[in-house]
């Protein structure tokens, strides 16, 4: 929380009945005691799996790998992917000591390798950590790690966002987007 | 020119020498009866052909398309495209009254069109037309015009530019990244 939604909050408070108060604050005790962690895929959940991961209409084969709970959130509200999720809780980062211990790899390896044993490797394991220097390193980690346990494994699009101007976009991006260019389908519209 | 950069050069002019302000005079005047249009690609020249298309080093097979000369200017930094360029000089905007007549799309059509005459058509044509509504427009444009006088046509990436956080990201770029996925390259870095 930023200083100015606490600033705002408090004035909030300040103004509100003693009784909303005491409810926001057993409400805030809640979230902690009861919000877990989901045993597969590690989402927020409020119970032992996340309604995704409970969800039997899933496709079970491919996974998409991303570093915070909000990632989900926000590809969900594109209903673009079917599959499964697997949340690292972070990327690596050396500069701030966070390396792959510190994040939910060691159990997405798992995964993989459990299904890979089972005879089911997984189709397709989505790389959708951020395209910032952690988390471009931290799909790489994932890709060499990941190796030979899965079918295949593919990056999400870097390029001009939509409604984006080529002229204003800056040269990495460029890069990108010349780089990841696709065949044109007259159906992608 | 903005009225923030007309005002800067207004006051830069009143205190600047009688002889800079008649230089800038005729110096602009020469901007407009010195700079043409290169013949092949329509980008800004001051000769008949522009740089790049002089330049016989440059792959010939490929053309990559633009809405304006700013975007080769732009591309040309990134050293990521070494084929030629084509400049629409726009997009179609029916809203703006810019049909595909008001841009260089004949001229594209016919440089393709020579090309297969000729036994050897484009190996490629990279659309790089904004991911606006118009840029849209004008390569579903394009690729249904050039059809089948060309081997392949491509789409520059639309996606989360670098940098960028997937919590943040609108909803269609994040569909645009989630279709546009690729084959994880371990190289790419």
């Amino acid at each position: 929380m930023g200083p100015k939604t606490a600033q705002r909050l408090t004035y909030h408070l300040l103004r509100a009945p003693e009784a909303e108060a005491r409810m926001l604050a057993s409400a805030l005790i809640a979230v902690r005691d009861e919000v877990v962690y989901c045993e597969s895929c590690f989402n927020i959940s409020a119970g032992p799996l996340c309604p995704i991961c409970a969800d039997p209409s899933r496709d079970d084969s491919r996974v998409c790998v991303v570093e915070e709970p909000l990632d989900v959130l926000a590809l969900e509200r594109t209903a673009a992917f079917k599959g499964r999720y697997h949340v690292l809780h972070g990327a690596i980062s050396p500069m701030d000591g966070v390396g792959p211990d510190r994040l939910r790899i060691r159990e997405l390896l798992e995964r993989a390798a459990e299904r890979c044993r089972a005879g089911a490797p997984y189709a397709e394991v989505v790389l959708a950590t951020n395209p910032t220097l952690e988390g471009e390193a931290t799909a790489m980690y994932l890709a060499e790690r990941l190796g030979a346990d899965v079918d295949s494994i593919t990056r999400i699009a870097r390029g001009i966002p939509v409604g984006g101007d080529l002229e204003y976009a800056d040269e990495v991006t460029l890069v990108r987007a010349m780089q990841g260019r696709r065949a044109f389908e007259v159906a992608e519209r």
